[in-house]
Formats: structure tokens, C-alpha cells, sequence
């Protein structure tokens, strides 16, 4: 705190500020583009290091400063960093997008202005499979030739609902009322700015490979391309801490815990008490939360206790 | 504070539980049910006497206190209550509802589910003409007979796309894709949860004349039907002091005190000062800002300085 | 929406690059200093504009549609602004900040560090009197003798509380225990970022009159000093639409339209059916709701209907 | 949704009304009361089904669902329930708790009246030492003899402190002003209402044994005196995939998978890489991130692959 009366500048990354404005191609006709910034991974260790009352070192110490932060869910530092994007989406996407609610927005008004003239399409071959395991996902693609006819049908249905709305603009009905009709698939725009922190949250969720497809290519434009070049240390950071790291509950600590002491009817009992192994005798049935834990433990190359019974 | 020790029994909202889980009818499809909610008008009080480290008083000091605290903008005490609702709203109404970010929300998830076969349709007499001065709203309705055209055409729309979707989905098409064409007037369902001072921000944005007419209709059922019955003091102070209040400017007060001194030159020389009204002689040109100054004073029937001239 | 392939530059603005870093000071060792920043009005058009899917105009325009947003509450292009103060505040006055929850906070931490070892010292012309009317306010200051007294016990009694923190933490007790008993004068210090719409909504509360004197210091700081050279655009419509407005509640309108009109009875008849007024020969009784709209009437020099009586 | 014209009761929690109102104690003068409640296990479920379109099931399938919920990070149904604390606790614990910006808040306040009369007093057997490992914790106990000194000072420091706060308040100093030196340990009150989800991330955190022991007492006995009454399947599944899970980064899986396909040298390979283990025949650094690594790999029973060189 001893520097308190300096003169400052901002700070500033040059890495972003080369692609500041450029649109990141998303989808068949969408965009992020990065408005503007403010901090970098230099500001994350200067909030944190407000709290220690201390001032900056050098730049090894920084790195290993962020990935304690990000290790130990010290998540305020990462609030300090903030940055203004103008995306350019399908509302089906946005509609995903903005349950985010730590973000600012302001988006294209269909009620001022005519709806943009844009229809996400998709291709003949990029039409997915209902999951036949998640509910809520997909797998696999549709036929070629099946595919082929619903890219022809939704191009027949995207020009036929449009020519509907531009009927009801020429007629005279209110810009706000002609629209409701207009597809999911239409483009909006927005800027939307939100902080480094919640950033990442969001792109925790949506980078996830159970988000839908389309959001996800743009949380991963957002994050390869933009975060990346803003506070790389953080970005790697938050891969190694996040992304790809797994989560152990009670009863998988306690299970690999038994399995390493050589004890594996141990971990068995253990998934016993807990109702989701059967008694020795009786038949196994379907559980969620036991095929959870096998495929972690399948993950880690760890034996499963119960399977050789 | 000394009562603290005292067992209690939940705040109980009688004129609220007698229409618990009820639905109130909104637009041609849609409804909003009261599912739960915790504390009422006596909730305020409490939490306002909190502060004030005293005990609750008769019936008429309750009032009074909450229309002290609503008129003095003293918004916690009204975040101590809380409604949980059932709403089903067409998905373009939806789109600007979840914009106020406050709320807590589950929506029926049309990745998960079939969507709800059901979408808004405008009858004959309802389509708004587009305002002339008002960008962004309408005004008026069109002819009868484009009106029986356009609902005609709306159905096939509907139908048209809604049998697009039932073949995507039969054909295997995830859900989470094929609704992507679906129309933003299919109607969507959701919790939405949220407290007493929020809420009421939200119903002042959106029972206003200039909010859209759609989500207007769902505000005014939840103000006038729900809050009314939860709230009824709380809901009396925030029609007097937001919805049928007027704010003056800095620039308003002092016009206004200028006429009321008998001085009208001079709040025409206070409005020449900040460019609304040109030097005497010169033409007047258009401004917003003079134009809602005199709508102002019309409302308050006080007489417009500069109109003399 | 055309331009969108364009590459950008960061918006600057000079007036506030020229202060960066430097404390402005508030009360006996306090201050504010503003560390980064974002946007300016110019951002606040641009996110006002994407909503009209237009591009920007010229300066009187701009100024023209500030003042739109200000005056109709379209909050959230305000938003796309924000800044990060590094502030130095007694703890007593942080207490009152920190209820604001939309803003981004790091704090010195006195679990980690020494505490600040500097207190807020009242000098002896500064200690004001409990207000009679306002049980939450103060009013003029003590005699010249009894705040030098006052003072004075003040400085031994933060010596001494100190004295026993240094004992304490030199006797091996953990910081974080040590603190305990450290008056609510302590200078803490933070990082503490916002956006522009929601620090207007912190300083028209912070800047009343009705706030305390010490965070009202800085409040006062942070708009006349650094807002006004951040945003000089919005400073000013803040000041005219919300700093110096008024409101006028239901009522009020009522009792204007009524005393405009030449009816003044009218508006004494409308106070008795709210029970402000008691009915011709019964006596008055205090009414602070009555007390808040005679005050109103004062104010802009207009007469009180029921005084005659 | 079929049934969404019924009429609807409250739900109720028969193990929490039993105790609505009273008084959980912590710390020497301290509690925790619960006023009202919205919701339960129950209405976790009923709000993960609206995004199924489903109805009820059976309670074991209930159990499954939250516990799913859980694990896979669904976190909006847990918002769906709500609670309202009345807490009393020194001002040094509530400084911690407020900085949770999620709740809402109504605390006594001493601008309006007299400061509660009662500051934590540690009792000679609980002053703790500075931590030697951990630079903002505590670890052991100072001597029984230097303790009882250090309860006498605080004793004698409260009470002079006190008398200053009388002594100001007696002479007319508003209130205000005169509370500016209480000490941190001085008790406040406050009504504290939250969602179950928010309330869960400020346990995660709070019941942390890093958090500060005093804060820890109050949500230890928020977790396990009422969130368990309140939503014991919640609870249960937080405390599994919570409280007592761990989480493995990147680096921690790939180890382990290397220790398990039996190549140890891979995974000491793996860490050489990262810069956390020297080449062979280099000396070892310190290095927090590996000691966390260690620690992990202790806690599972498994071997430090790197121990060995």
C-alpha cells in the first residue's frame, strides 16, 4: 500500500488489442468480437495481493499466485478483469445463453428496429440423433439422404415465415407483434459484458460436452480464442483446476482409499451401506449414481470392487 | 429484541392461500398460479423494525411505516418477502421477462421434453397497427378484414411449423435441434421465483403503458390478482408512490417554481439557458426533452412559459 | 450492425487518464483513486444504438439520447461503463459500502496482515449532535470545550486499544483473533469495481443528505470528482434527473392538478379521504406522510391547501 | 403439467416448525433463529420436473434425482427454496458474512438506535496462536497463563470502551458518531434470508476449516441444526459431493492413471514437466502446488511416485 500516490496507466494486452473489433467466426453466419477489456492476469494478482498488503513480484511468482487462487475457489481476484463482447447468435443459443445472470446485455430490439434478416441453418449433415442414454443430448448424425431433405425443408420453412413477417411489416402491424412468429433459428445481436470470474462459470458450463452443440462452439471460440490471448495464466489455470479435472465424492475417496490399502471388500461394503451395491446373492439393479462411480473409477484405471463377484 | 427466545408460526396469508395454485388466465393460453410464498405486509414491518431494535405496533403505524419506507426508497424491508409462481408464457414474452436477472428460474426444458404443442395466436381484432411516433410500440389496430388474413395465415404458420417439428422428431432428430425452427410464440412454462422488492420493480417497468402489450397482460394479473391479495398495504404505497407517481427534473422544479412566483419570463429564460427553447426570435425546433417538459406541466395543468410567445 | 468486421481501438478518455493513480484524499486519511476503467459515454450510445441496430451520430445527438435514457429509465446501456477504485475507507463507514451488492470487492485482509495501523480522528469542531427530529441523523456540533474533550479521550482510547492489538500479536495471538476488539474507526482498504449505472444508483443514496457525513465524503468525491471527468455527459443528466428531481407521489399530482385548477377545497377534500386532513373542526394530528407533502408544496412555492382553515 | 389447475397448500417441514423461533446459541452470546422457510426437499424435485414435464414420484426416486442434481452441478432447483435467519454476531464475523452479496439483508442499526450492549468475549483457554504454515490461520492455543491475562485486558478494554460509547451518547453526540470506536467484537442483529443454493456455497465455504473458527460456528449450526431439519436430502447429498468430496486437477488424474497402469516414472515424468519436480539429480524446491499434490495422493493411500529418487 506504499505506492499509493503514483500516477497509472491502464493496463494493457497486446495480444487481445491485435484482434480487438475482428469477428471470430461462429456457426454459419455468427460472431464474437471483443469490444473492449479491462485488466489482465497482472490485475488478478494486484487484487489479491491488496488483501496480503503487499505489492507485485515477479512473474513466476504471479503464475503460481493465480493457480493458487484458482486451486483453492479464491474466485474474487478473478472478478477484477471484465470484458465487452458483441456476439452475434441464434436466439434458440441465446435463449441458453442468457440464464447467465451476472452479465450485462443489451440486445438488438425487434421492436425498433426490423428483425435481422438471418436463419441459422443446418447442413445436410450436421442433423443429430436424439441420445438414446441423455435425455436431454444427442449422438451420431441422421442418414445423408435424410438429412439432405430436412436441410431442403427448413430452407422452405425459414424463407416461408419471413415472407410472412415482411408481409405483416408492409401491412402495417406493429414491428413487435409481426415477429412472433419468427423462428428460434433467427440471429440476434448483442453486446454483453461480464467479469472474468463468472467468465469462466459460464464457459465451466457451456465448454461442458452435455451443453448443446451450438453454444458451445461459441463458448469455445470465447474461450480458445479470446480468453486465452486476454489472461493466458489463468486460462491454463483454469483448464488444469477445471476443465479437465474430476471430482471425487465421500464414498469415491472412501472407496479408493479401501481399494489402495488392498482392502476391495471394504470398498464393496462401503457401496453396500450406501444402497447402491446389493447384498452378496441378490441381483443387481440399474443405478445412476453407482454407474457414476464406476466410470470414474474406470477413468483413474482403478479396479471396481464389485465387479468380480 | 428481547423477544427472541419465543417460539413462532409462519406468517400465513389467508386472502393468498384461497387462490393457491389457482390459475389466473392470461393472453389465449397462458396462466400464472401462485405456488408458494413466504411472509406478507407484517414481514416488512418486522424487518424494517429490525433496524430500529423495536417490536411491533397497532395496525395504522404499519401503514404508515410502509409507506414511509416505499416513499423513502428504503427497498430492503420488501426483499424480506418472497412469491414463487407458475408461469406459462409465450416464448417471445419469455424473452424479455428472464431479462430482469434477479429472479430465481426453472423452465421446462424443451431438450429434455417435447415443446408444449401450444402456441400464442393473435385473433382478427388484435393486430396493432405500428406507432407512428413511438419506434418502439404500437398503436390502433389494422382493418377487420387484413385482420381475419393475417389470423388465418398465423394458423397455417403454426401448423405448418408444428408439423415440421413432429416430423424432425419422429425422423430421430434430437429435440434439443429439432425445435430450432420452432415459432418465438410457442409457449413455454416455468418457477419463477423471486422477492417482494424486485417484483415490484418489475411490474413498474412492465405494467407500463409503454411496455409491451403481451407481457403487460401477465404483469397486470400478477400485480392487481396476486400482490394485491399478499401484500395489500405494500401494494396501496407502490400504486401511489411508482405507478401513478411523477417525477420532476432539476430543470422541472425550478420552472415550476419560477410560474408559481408569478416569474414565467424567467423560467422561460431557465429553459432558453439549457438550449430547449430558442432565443426569442429564433424558430423553435423539435425536442424531446421540451416536449416531455410540457406534457408535464399540461398533466399538472400548469401553464407552458414559452407558449406565449 | 455493418461495421462489425471493423478492427478497433479501446475507447480513452484523457480527462480521467490524466488522474489515474492519484488519491484524491477524504476525510482525516482516506481516499479514493481510480486504478482502470472501461467505456465512457461514448459506450453508452454505442450500447444504447445496438438496440436501434444503428451506427453513431454526431456529439448533440449523443447528448440528446443520454438524456432519453436517463429520463426513461433504460438502465442498462449505463451498464456497459465500468471502473475500479482502490479506496481507503474507517471501517465504520465500510460497514455502509459494502451493503451495496452489485460491486466487485477485494479487501485488505487483517487475517493475513497487520492491521492498518491508522484510525479516523474526529477533530474537536466536528462532533455533531444527535438530530431531534431525524433519529437517525445528526445535527450541528457540540460546544468548542466538550469536543476537544471528546477528542482527546478519543486519541488515548485508540492508543491504548492499539497498544493492546500490538501485545497481542506479539504474544503470538493469531491475527485473525487479535483484531477483535479494533475500533470500527480502523482504516481498512479495497478494490472496488463497478459499473456506471449501478454506482449512480450508490451515489444518489451515498450523496443524500440523509446519509451519514463520512460515506457521504466520498460519495461526493466519487461523482464531482471522477465521474464528472469519466462520463461528463451522464454526470449531468444524474445531476438533473435524479441529484436534484423530485417525485410527486399519487397525491401530490392529485392536490397540483386540483390547486392549478382553481379548486383548492378539491385538494383538501382529497387529503381528508386519505386521512391526512382531519374533516373541518377536528383537530390535526401529526402526520409525518402530511409533514413529507406540505414540505413538497413549499418547495415549489405552492400554497398548502388546508392551512387556511 | 396436466394438473396445473389444482388447488395447492404450502408445503410445510414439521421437523422445522418444531423449532421456528428458537433460538440456536453460538459463541458466548451469539444465535441463530429461523422465522420462515418456502419450500423442501420437495420443492428441489418439483422444480427439477418442470424442466422434464413431469409429475411426482416415489421418494426413492426423489433421493436420486436431488442427489443427481447434485452431483452433475444443477444448481437453479435448489434456488427454488428460501430461508430468513434472525443472527446475532460480532460485527468481526458479520464483516466475513456480508461479503456473500447473495442474501438479503435488514441489520440493526446503530445510526437509529443505541449499539447492542454485548461484545464476544474469548474465553482464557481460547486465544489461539498465529498459524506458522498458514499465513491467515490459527493453530493451538496460547498458555493457560497468558490467556487468562489476555480475557482480563479484553475485559478491562470492553468495558472502557463502553463507557466512551455512554459517555459520548449522555453528552448528545449523535449516535451516529458516537459508535465510531466500538470495537469489532461488539454484537450486531440482523434478518438474513437466502436461497438453499446460495446458502449451501456460503456452508461450503464458511464450514471450511480454513473459515474463521467464529464464522464457522454460526454455519455449523446453520448446516447441521437447520438445514438438515429443513431439507435432509439436500443436506445429505451436500455434505457427499461437497463437504467431504475432493477434487482432482488435471495433472492429479493423469498421475494417478500413470500410478495405476503401474509406470510411476510417467507420472514423476508428468510433474517434471509442469516444473513441480526437478530433473533427476537436481535438488528439490519448494513447491506448494506439488505439496498439495502430495497431500492428495497421501489422503488416497497412494504412493508419491517422485518419493523414491
Amino acid at each position: 500500500m506504499e505506492q499509493q500516490a503514483e500516477k497509472l496507466q491502464r493496463i494493457v494486452v497486446s495480444a487481445l488489442d491485435e484482434v480487438l473489433g475482428l469477428p471470430f467466426k461462429v456457426l454459419d453466419d455468427g460472431f464474437v468480437r471483443v469490444i473492449d477489456y479491462m485488466g489482465s492476469d497482472e490485475s488478478v494478482v494486484q487484487a489479491a495481493r491488496v488483501s496480503y498488503g503487499k505489492g507485485t513480484r515477479k512473474v513466476q511468482e504471479d503464475r503460481g499466485l493465480i493457480r493458487y487462487l484458482m486451486r483453492h475457489a479464491h474466485t474474487t481476484p478473478f472478478e477484477m478483469c471484465e470484458i465487452k463482447l458483441h456476439v452475434r447468435v441464434p436466439m434458440d443459443a441465446w435463449r441458453q445463453w442468457i440464464r447467465h445472470r451476472t452479465a450485462n446485455i443489451n440486445e438488438y430490439s425487434t421492436r425498433y428496429s426490423i428483425a435481422i434478416d438471418a436463419s441459422q441453418k443446418t447442413p445436410p449433415t450436421e442433423w443429430r440423433h436424439q441420445s438414446k442414454n441423455n435425455k436431454q443430448g444427442s449422438e451420431g448424425f441422421v442418414d445423408a439422404g435424410l438429412g439432405v431433405q430436412l436441410s431442403r425443408q427448413e430452407e422452405e420453412l425459414q424463407d416461408y415465415v419471413r415472407k410472412v413477417y415482411n408481409e405483416r411489416v408492409e401491412a402495417g402491424v406493429a414491428r413487435e407483434q409481426a415477429r412472433k412468429d419468427l423462428p428460434l433459428s433467427t440471429y440476434t445481436e448483442a453486446y454483453w459484458k461480464i467479469d472474468l470470474h463468472n467468465l469462466l462459470h459460464f464457459l465451466a458450463l457451456r465448454m461442458d460436452e452435455r451443453a448443446q452443440y451450438e453454444i458451445r462452439c461459441y463458448a469455445n471460440v470465447i474461450g480458445h480464442e479470446i480468453v486465452k490471448r486476454w489472461c493466458p495464466i489463468t486460462w491454463e489455470a483454469f483448464l488444469d483446476y477445471h476443465v479437465h479435472a474430476a471430482s471425487l465424492s465421500r464414498l469415491e475417496v472412501e472407496i479408493i482409499k479401501a481399494i489402495q490399502s488392498g482392502e476391495p471388500e471394504k470398498a464393496t461394503e462401503l457401496a453396500i451401506q450406501c444402497g447402491l451395491v446389493p447384498p452378496t446373492g441378490q441381483e443387481m439393479k440399474r443405478s445412476r449414481e453407482r454407474e457414476d462411480i464406476e466410470a470414474k473409477l474406470k477413468e483413474l484405471n482403478m479396479p471396481i470392487p464389485w465387479a468380480r463377484r
